[in-house]
């Protein structure tokens, strides 16, 4: 990596520095702080979220870009995106959306409490009105979706992703009603101390490749990764005694945490040293998550070593089984404790119909109709409330649209990636049923992780896998692995 | 407590949040951060820090200040001192300081592993002369030492200190040559497993008045307290199987954190609500530590709690015997391991020293002779080498001078207030008998806590005290305490 004008790079280590304060204290907000500690701490967020700000859209910052770009055409360009971006949008806009989102979390506790979306669409309006005011700050975007998309997904635009989630749709929803067709399979059941679930847990995680003195494992009531640096992950997960299921939460969150740990060291403090997008970042995640930790491989070597922890629970538990009962198909609800096939459904339904909020073709009056046609129609069940429907998830009420897409996007990709890891480590299923996930790492390091934010999503995604976006694989994994679990 | 004009209380908030991500940043580093976050951690640290002071020293801040003095007199007084102090010295003088002082702690360490302070000396001798550059940019100062002491203890002059110490030590040396030729006595021997500690430390600290939501206790190599807000407080201690001295270390660290803790909430992000100097922190420490922790009374109700958890070692220790255990004075040459007698005699020996060296009528070449003289004078003890003698504490190193004597003022101030506090609830050696400490720490929110830094360090003593700093009470209180337990 050739040398930053140092001016330059003080900027960069500046912002970079915010960032690592941001992370450090929202890690702590949620793990460690005492209760009385919040009201400073969101003063102290907020304080550090605009001096961010502040710094990002200095003018003084744009010369020096500018006069730097021939030097360090992709940390430049990387950069003034994140500036140029930020200046468009005015001071008192982006105020009144955080005041916006505030409330409308207030609001959505109190509808919750009352079960009744009512309460919530006022807040709702409200916040799809402001995200259309942010999206009138780019003019040049075709839909205005484009670019609430773009603050989580830089360089993909609603009309891809409508189309790829048509193809997902239009290959989920048929699997899912043959599954449905099929005798219903049973979960796990027994107890799962927590302290035995934690032992494994961490047994498993120094297998997969942190540096043992760059990360730490932490209990959170929604479990998250956070990275004030490359050295310094923070893995957190929620166990409970009559689950696995904070297991796989901990995969998932160690999926994130080794993509913030295997970015390239030239790349620090130059604001480039973090994901790129929530879907890549996603993609990471449930790439361990699902591919790696609900496959017979993975399991061949670990259920032994699970067996012996939890000797009563799994005495009768043998490989297949196992792997049946962690990868049971049952369309839920709830988007949170949906299952590897379902899951990106409740995606594209959410999709759907803030994409259709936004155009102003659904009118918020009208949501919950639409979210139990759609639930009906992609899952086959009924919403009986707004708590098992429309208010369930915290995004809407913070005016966090354009979100939802990445989940999917991270699942799509996930696959897409597997394909070409399996492709490239032909070794690949050996290594996991001998418990060991080096080969895989160093492809995931080499393709995703260390590249930061240097390459763009697209950019970084066409080199990993040869081309785009792409359902197919996806849907020819779940086909053939549901296929045989099920019988079809 | 009247309004501030608004924006003189958004810059004083901004000035709070870095103060509370400082405080996070540092409190993680110590006790959470995975090893390899160091590097990146102390980058953000020293932006944060750097923030702050230019926060602190922009002229508009002065501005506000002017305008708004006749309003909020106390709140601006105390930032305008900061202001001023901070603008004082030259960026490039504190840079240099900053760079001295990082270089003379690697050479400190250097010097610790070869146990030589001659490899030490260079660094010293740099380190006390960016002080003397310190100390001339205050030449208002009758002595350059007072600058340099008025970062720690604002208020207080090098004249007044040494008076202070002159007769402390007038009376501690005689007192300490009396107990020394009495029969030694043994410190409390045996197993005290850590968990059990751990666990009574925080039965007796759930006494000691935080909210219940308002702190947390956690495991530091070397014990300390923090503070992001008042309703955050972090206390750690460090325990061992064989000894006490971590609960011990805990009724210190409490004691700044309660001090922390019990700040007014109208002072909340106005930069004033933390406590005033080094050496008012200190009182709160030592005055829970040593008059509260090591008294008949407080472990009157404690020992036998004590003796439920640790029934093998203490079986045949009853209260006398007990107090007389952790009541052992005996010179030792380490000061971190000083009993409540000997301890002020190392911090003024190290005043002493760095005094006349500040002064230049001590050249850093004699430093080891001149040190182990006063050893001999203080204490009657022999210096084996420089591990044991000069190169024992990290302060020196790290161009920290003008900061030993707060340890011995918080001592002396710990007695005065002590008295005082007796005086005022007669009931006193009651409740501690009872295990309750409720009017003391009552009383101490009164007379100290509340303030936070509203009032100067003499002012806020002498309303507590009724005058200014005096050795007497402390002498008074060693001489009826040791002179009791040792016969003499």
């Amino acid at each position: 990596m050739p040398s930053l004008d140092p001016a330059l790079a003080e900027r960069l280590g500046e912002l970079s520095d915010l960032r690592h304060a941001g992370q450090v204290l929202a890690w702590d907000q949620q793990v460690m702080m005492p209760a009385e500690g919040a009201p400073a701490r969101g003063e102290a967020l907020a304080t550090i979220r605009r001096m961010f700000h502040d710094l990002l859209v200095d003018p003084a910052l744009g010369t020096l870009l500018a006069a730097a770009a021939d030097a360090e055409p992709l940390i430049v360009r990387a950069v003034r995106r994140d500036h140029e971006i930020e200046r468009r949008v005015p001071g008192e806009l982006t105020a009144e959306m955080s005041r916006a989102g505030s409330d409308g979390y207030s609001t959505w506790l109190q509808a919750r409490d009352a079960n009744d979306y009512r309460v919530f669409e006022p807040a709702l309006a409200r916040n799809i009105e402001l995200a259309r005011r942010y999206a009138d700050c780019f003019p040049e975007c075709e839909h205005p979706y484009d670019a609430l998309l773009d603050r989580y997904e830089p360089g993909t635009t609603a009309a891809q992703v409508s189309d790829l989630f048509v193809r997902l749709r239009e290959g989920l929803v048929p699997l899912i009603s043959q599954i449905a067709m099929q005798p219903a399979r049973q979960a796990l059941a027994g107890e799962f101390p927590v302290s035995a679930q934690r032992e494994i847990g961490l047994e498993i995680v120094q297998t997969m490749g942190f540096d043992a003195g760059a990360w730490r494992l932490d209990d959170a009531v929604h479990p998250f990764a956070a990275s004030p640096s490359p050295g310094d992950v923070r893995v957190t997960s929620r166990f409970d005694d009559h689950s696995l299921a904070g297991l796989f939460a901990l995969l998932h969150e160690v999926g994130h945490g080794l993509y913030e740990h295997g970015v390239d060291g030239a790349l620090a403090r130059t604001t480039l040293d973090t994901g790129v997008s929530l879907g890549v970042h996603e993609s990471q995640s449930r790439l361990w998550e699902n591919l790696v930790g609900r496959s017979p491989a993975f399991w061949t070597y670990w259920l032994p070593r699970l067996r012996d922890r939890f000797p009563l629970s799994l005495r009768d538990v043998d490989l297949d089984a196992f792997i049946r009962a962690i990868n049971v198909v049952r369309p839920t609800l709830i988007r949170v404790e949906a299952d590897e096939v379902t899951y990106s459904l409740h995606v594209i339904l959410r999709f759907e119909l803030e994409l259709a909020l936004v155009e102003g073709s659904l009118d918020v009056a009208e949501l919950p109709a639409a979210w139990a046609a759609k639930m009906k129609q992609f899952l086959g069940i009924e919403v009986p409330d707004d708590l098992h429907g429309v208010l369930q998830d915290i995004h809407w009420s913070e005016g966090i649209i354009g979100y939802f897409p990445t989940y999917a996007i991270g699942n799509v990709l996930a696959a897409q990636l597997w394909q070409a890891a399996r492709a490239d480590i032909p070794s690949l299923d050996d290594e996991l049923a001998r418990g060991e996930v080096g080969s895989l790492r160093v492809w995931l390091r080499e393709k995703i992780h260390r590249h930061g934010r240097l390459l763009t999503p697209p950019e970084l995604i066409e080199q990993a896998v040869g081309g785009r976006l792409d359902p197919v694989p996806m849907l020819d994994h779940l086909r053939a692995k549901y296929g045989a679990l099920y019988e079809l």
